[in-house]
């Protein structure tokens, strides 16, 4: 099994079970060595957020049941939490078909969004508006002073 | 409100309304013109799939009210179902925060996934496995010949 690829996986039956040891290095990384990680909130079902990992990110994730990401616009390591106290705690982390996006359950302690709000999801596009749906939880001034 | 931009709308209360006029120039397509979007169904709210669009495709399924993506393997539109029959209506089409990411609701008729699977995220890393965590709805050789 140590040639399996995302290919392969596509017949597989429900249950099959392969190293990741194996599988880890058929991930797809774009150029820039990344990949798109979304958060969705475990029960809820909620959509939080969407962001970017690298290898070493996403294996500290895997390692410590804490979400990780990649910061593209500070070059550096985006320990979901660390300023604001707002955890990811990781419940299931999942790859698609082609290996090439991380859809991750996890619960978010308070907001996910930067601006206080639960998810950065809020800007809704219907015929010619856009609607802001949602309010912050956390006032961003506040968040970031923890 | 013409120069406004979604650094602008983190500030916005529930319930403000923009001209998307105004504010589709300022969405933030990378270096290849795509923007990632992830298609969730209404109901169920399970992750369905993550695709990319571009411009026009984002135009079109605002338009058309169907999905329609950039597929960057086949370098063209992808009308998503247009093969397959498993057509994605839209329901709803948010942005984040920075108006990189795109987040749809939708009604997905049958599988999502090339796979005939309903969903793309069906392998679940746990510890030291890969554990594949659903069967197909249609078997692929199916959902290609319709």
């Amino acid at each position: 099994m140590s040639d399996i690829n995302f290919k392969q996986l596509e017949k597989a039956k429900k249950g099959a079970h392969f190293e990741w040891q194996d599988l880890k290095d058929k991930v797809k990384f774009d150029q820039d060595g990344l990949i798109p990680a979304i958060a969705q909130q475990y029960d809820s079902k909620e959509v939080l957020m969407m962001a970017w990992m690298n290898e070493k990110s996403l294996q500290e994730t895997l390692q410590t049941g804490r979400v990780c990401y990649w910061s593209r616009s500070r070059q550096n390591y985006w320990r979901k939490g660390e300023e604001s106290g707002q955890i990811q705690v990781l419940k299931e982390l999942r790859f698609d078909c082609d290996g090439d996006a991380i859809l991750m359950l996890v619960d978010q302690t308070g907001p996910a969004c930067h601006t206080g709000r639960r998810s950065c999801f809020y800007t809704l596009v219907e015929g010619d508006q856009a609607t802001i749906t949602s309010e912050p939880l956390i006032a961003p001034e506040d968040l970031y002073k923890k």
